[in-house]
């Protein structure tokens, strides 16, 4: 779908709300179908080709209306109000069309933080029976989770906030947690009267999309008993490319996992997925199904994906990973070529971490310019304490004409740079 | 703004969405303003009246674009991608437009789940220093948290995830906590070694919408060090009325403060406000400002605040929350009108409880007669341990009408029930 598209699918739509708005309250306020009549009424893969706008909007009124419960009829007084209005539409229309993410204090990775959770209360119940005298409190003053040093801060934050302890866990050449390095740790914590309880595992890592080794790692956290979480934020939409699933293979050891389909899946902020093996674990930890109450809402995130998935198919989000992980490697190809430069880490998707041969002022230096211009967005990490630039292919529209401007760019810049710091 | 103006603007922010699209290679990337820019740019308080829908979008040119870093260029090379396309903002609109809340095993209330954090941190961090030796671990394993009974089970969640106690107080006979019980529960675990640190007070509780006396309150977890959290998730919107802004007496001893405005301030869902006295206690609970990394997202939800007080203006929301409780008092007198049945606790707001004198179970058959239906949506509450029947107005559109229609409805089913009841 391009723009123009756009215009003339984005204004009906504008029609179809309106409509809906209009017409709501002669519309049976709570839905009289069961739950689970969706299943049959939809296939159960993503098509692999893209489908007509036409048909998944037809679907919309098959399958997706008669389950609705109109929280905007004036026949609806249940719970409390869930407020709407027309100016707020229009100002999330606008913010859906901006895209643009703000950063805030906010509370740890929500699914980090519930795995982290759920393998906690899982940890207590275990020492419990075979322990009964020992307090809770107690059980979890000792209990220590692990993640590697490269590992987001959010990790750390859901520690923290579970009040557990938690360690770093060294990484190899190739920035990846190894098994030979964990069991180590585990033995010691042992050793000293700690209960490993939980590893988050990270495949593709924030500073350079590193994967710890979780064919290695997985065995080990089963044999401990220790609850193995695998966040693949960035990575996890690759693995619907058949060539990138060998950067999945472990998975099988895991207890949970997550991935974001808001970063590269074609499917705006937020949408974020979560898989557990074990559905009891989850809700034995947060006490479910309360008797009476407004659980907490969330919004229909479901239907975006659903547009995605059918209007580009499976091969047409296929293509577009590739491609962005094609254009990694050419922007990968010419730093190569320019020997003032330096290649970080393994370019293994869309990310390429490099910089110049020289100091970290010297790096640090045309980051400041790059970003005092303007023309172009990057931001930094650090690898083995040095400071390292990282180009991510991260926009819908990058092109190849992109990279290379962006390349043409850096080079310029670091070559005044160059001139300014020899002279 | 009525549906005609929302399909010509709609239609209007569609293209402004395309251009904007099409043409964003072209901007700066990263802008170049400083923080804070635009405190200067904005008045400080929200219209008293509603200002044009052209004088909103002026300024958004004027003093929100300057200040975007624009996620979605070609030219962003930042951290990971963030998904966007046009499917995906097509659902989106259709998902503003339903308007639908899902229900989820989702974790516990964000703020209340936060408070709780920063205070436990809080009095960790007070324990230690008259008591060095003691470790954190024995300190959180005497916390205790409180709250009404009558609260929302995420206020319980959140002691759960604290890894804390949590006591729920008893209330009187209009469903508030006072001061005399709570100060007995902390006199009583204080003397049995423990350490109240938290109190979650309820100003318009979801079953009842009944207020904690937080002036009696304030006084006492102030002098008790003792963090006094404020939901006031559904009534918070109603304070923008004088004459509801007596409710809120008090809130001058709380230690944070939280309203939910995609209840009932016309801005759709997610949008929730948390006001905190000392932003040095969340920061030191939550460890910020990692020295790099990704924070945790959020969606740029103030836009949806700003175009609703602008083109609602003060006066506007005032009248749409006066006049959600006016149609709450006209419910309310139907009721008590009809000597069937009785209202069940004091109508404050836009709730009303209310019953069929007689069991439970006629109650309840009452309610699943008309879920049957599906003509009008209710949902029950227990109060006192009785089954209460809850008509909350929530709708938009939500007229005079509507209200004595589904108080028909009711009464109609109701005479069907007891003749059935009776024979």
């Amino acid at each position: 779908m391009d723009a123009a598209e756009f215009r003339r699918r984005g204004k009906e739509m504008v029609d179809f709300v309106a409509d809906y708005l209009e017409n709501i309250e002669h519309r049976r306020v709570y839905p009289d179908v069961e739950p689970g009549y969706l299943r049959s009424m939809i296939p159960s893969e993503a098509p692999l080709e893209p489908e007509s706008y036409e048909d998944v909007l037809k679907d919309v009124d098959r399958v997706i209306m008669p389950g609705i419960t109109h929280w905007q009829s004036p026949h609806f007084h249940a719970y409390f109000p869930s407020a709407s209005s027309y100016p707020a539409l229009l100002a999330d229309m606008l913010c859906g069309g901006l895209g643009c993410i703000g950063f805030t204090w906010g509370t740890a990775s929500e699914a980090t933080l519930m795995a982290l959770l759920a393998a906690r209360c899982k940890a207590v119940k275990c020492v419990h029976e075979s322990d009964p005298q020992r307090s809770e409190a107690d059980i979890i003053s000792k209990l220590i989770a692990y993640t590697s040093e490269e590992a987001h801060s959010s990790v750390e934050r859901a520690g923290l906030i579970g009040g557990v302890g938690i360690r770093m866990v060294a990484t190899d050449e190739h920035f990846s947690v190894r098994a030979e390095t964990l069991e180590k740790m585990v033995a010691e914590d042992k050793a000293a009267g700690f209960i490993p309880f939980f590893f988050c595992a990270t495949l593709g890592t924030t500073p350079s999309c590193a994967f710890d080794k979780i064919t290695e790692l997985g065995p080990l956290c089963n044999a401990e008993n220790i609850w193995m979480h695998i966040d693949a934020a960035y990575a996890g939409s690759s693995f619907i490319c058949p060539e990138f699933r060998p950067l999945l293979d472990g998975v099988e050891f895991a207890d949970s996992f997550n991935f974001n389909p808001h970063k590269w899946l074609l499917v705006n902020f937020d949408c974020s997925a979560m898989w557990v093996k074990k559905r009891t674990d989850l809700i034995g930890a947060f006490k479910l199904d309360p008797h009476w109450g407004i659980p907490l809402g969330r919004r229909f995130r479901s239907l975006k994906l659903w547009f995605v998935f059918r209007m580009y198919g499976q091969s047409g989000l296929q293509a577009y990973i590739r491609k962005h992980v094609e254009l990694a490697k050419v922007f990968e190809t010419m730093v190569k070529k320019d020997k003032r430069f330096e290649i970080c880490a393994e370019v293994v998707l869309g990310l390429v971490c490099f910089r110049l041969k020289g100091s970290d002022e010297l790096n640090e230096a045309l980051l400041k310019e790059m970003t005092h211009l303007g023309r172009i967005h990057l931001v930094p990490c650090k690898l083995r304490g040095r400071f390292v630039l990282r180009f991510a292919v991260c926009g819908r529209t990058t092109e190849l004409r992109h990279v290379q401007e962006a390349w043409t760019h850096i080079t310029e810049l670091s070559s005044e740079l160059l001139l300014k710091h020899h002279s």
